[in-house]
């Protein structure tokens, strides 16, 4: 069972009458005018972050900007959010401080408020953030069309390789940053929301991103490495540490920039906007698959990117 | 620095202009006609429970049930909830498929829908529950009025001794039950919304969480103990095991029944309703003080209730 027949089980088990439910970046619960979005995540210690590499104030900013994120990616605007915090014994109160502190600073940096939440004793950290916001027209994952282009907003690798480095005990600027500090791209998914036709937000990887609005628009794609933004400094620092690029680029996670597809027309209309993109592919309609070239030759990958359900049957 | 300083300290430092935020049972959106409630729970392995006492169904059951508890103390109506669940290894997809069967009944149960949620590998069973509802009325904690009557919808202390049992390996029955089946009072909330001045549901103990009304009010108040409901059979169960039944009953938390301060004229119309309670006491014009006695003698409480902020400064 893998994280998309997690999605399939769990959508047929519980049904949403109230907008759209489980399966996207956020729900959106149905309303006249503005739709209300709500979407939730948790950070765990040691499974999303370890404390020695991550301040407590970059971890309460990190904490709410991947639901930022997630808003970002339905085109939306957040507006406030609840915390559920289970904080362990061996921190005390000046970390419990610097933590709230980073929260207070993100609300300020994204206009937020903190509306509610609940505290509790743990043995490990563990973050949960629900996040409020609205959007005048939601875009969804589901809704890519035959013949549509592939856009992103940035890079993609970056975060990942920064977090390798971190693993092996290095911290090299700019990519452990990348991995620390998460810029969710709100405004782009503002103006995104006007011209694209499905939209998601590159958490746990280009490819396994990019499949989840294949399968949720039942479409194929073909994505061209070559239009990706790759900067030489990464390029150099992965042949240094015999690092697969590939590997980082296409399944590294937690990016944050957005993946959409859009039509020809729009992708026209969109260049005369303040947003910096990339075209790296298009849509087709073979059903569910995707071909990746390299300068015309395909590129395997082993690795889809981080499937956080991967359980045993 | 301790719960109540912790909640301080959080509403000096964030503010909510689109309702009431931080510091009751549920946050409250408000807008035009019904307002919109929120309330977010967690329940933590080794803190709220352990696994050997509980199954994964009654697990989810109160995950649930806790939050609905939170909306009947506002006296509202719930709908919809977010899951956040980081899940340990250990578990596997049986215990998996357990708890959302448990969460499917609790949808059916209590007329609820799932809309969205987060997965994430833990090393300890970690459940975020995030629920929306809405009350055309909501009951705040802040409304207590001198001479209002103190009242309650059930017992207190039948969860926590069932928890002493537990944690000293005996699972005795009905308690044992108490504790690990919430039953959250939705429709005793909902009367009570039409005639309550303040409400609170009894999580964390009785005294607490009547402190929480009387610190919210700027209100004192007079707590009879004798007029509280203590089965038999608990008092004997409490001596044939050297349990302190006062510690029990005021202080032991989990109890999830409501209590709420009336106007004498509006008790008289509530007796008229379908609703079972008791009248405990009173609240007094002395702020922030309450008294406790036991067919007039004065009783002193060490323990208020469960904290759970318990930090070294």
């Amino acid at each position: 069972m893998n994280e998309l027949d997690f999605e399939r089980f769990l959508k047929n088990k519980f049904s949403f009458t109230r907008g759209q439910g489980i399966g996207d970046d956020a729900s959106v619960i149905y309303s006249e005018g503005t739709q209300q979005l709500i979407t939730t995540d948790l950070l765990i210690e040691n499974v999303h972050f370890r404390l020695r590499d991550i301040e407590m104030k970059e971890l309460a900013l990190k904490a709410i900007a991947v639901n930022l994120s997630d808003i970002a990616a339905m085109g939306g605007i957040p507006h406030y959010f609840y915390l559920g915090l289970g904080f362990p014994k061996n921190l005390g109160i000046k970390e419990l401080k610097q933590f709230f502190q980073g929260l207070k600073n993100g609300c300020q940096q994204w206009n937020l408020e903190l509306a509610g939440g609940d505290f509790s004793k743990s043995s490990q950290l563990c973050i949960s953030v629900t996040m409020v916001g609205e959007a005048e027209h939601p875009v969804y994952r589901q809704n890519a069309k035959d013949g549509d282009l592939i856009g992103i907003t940035g890079q993609t690798g970056a975060s990942a390789l920064g977090l390798k480095l971190l693993l092996s005990g290095k911290s090299i600027k700019p990519w452990s940053t990348r991995h620390q500090k998460v810029v969710p791209c709100l405004q782009e998914g503002q103006i995104l929301a006007k011209y694209a036709n499905s939209m998601i937000d590159v958490s746990d990887g280009l490819v396994i991103d990019l499949k989840r609005i294949l399968a949720a628009s039942g479409k194929g794609g073909h994505l061209y490495y070559e239009n990706l933004l790759i900067p030489r400094a990464m390029k150099r620092i992965c042949r240094e540490y015999h690092l697969n690029e590939y590997e980082l680029v296409l399944s590294g996670g937690e990016d944050y920039v957005l993946l959409f597809t859009i039509s020809p027309e729009n992708e026209l209309q969109l260049r005369q906007e303040k947003i910096s993109y990339r075209v790296i592919g298009e849509i087709q309609s073979k059903q569910d698959q995707l071909t990746i070239t390299h300068n015309g030759k395909t590129i395997q990958t082993e690795n889809n990117g981080y499937d956080h359900f991967n359980m045993k049957s």
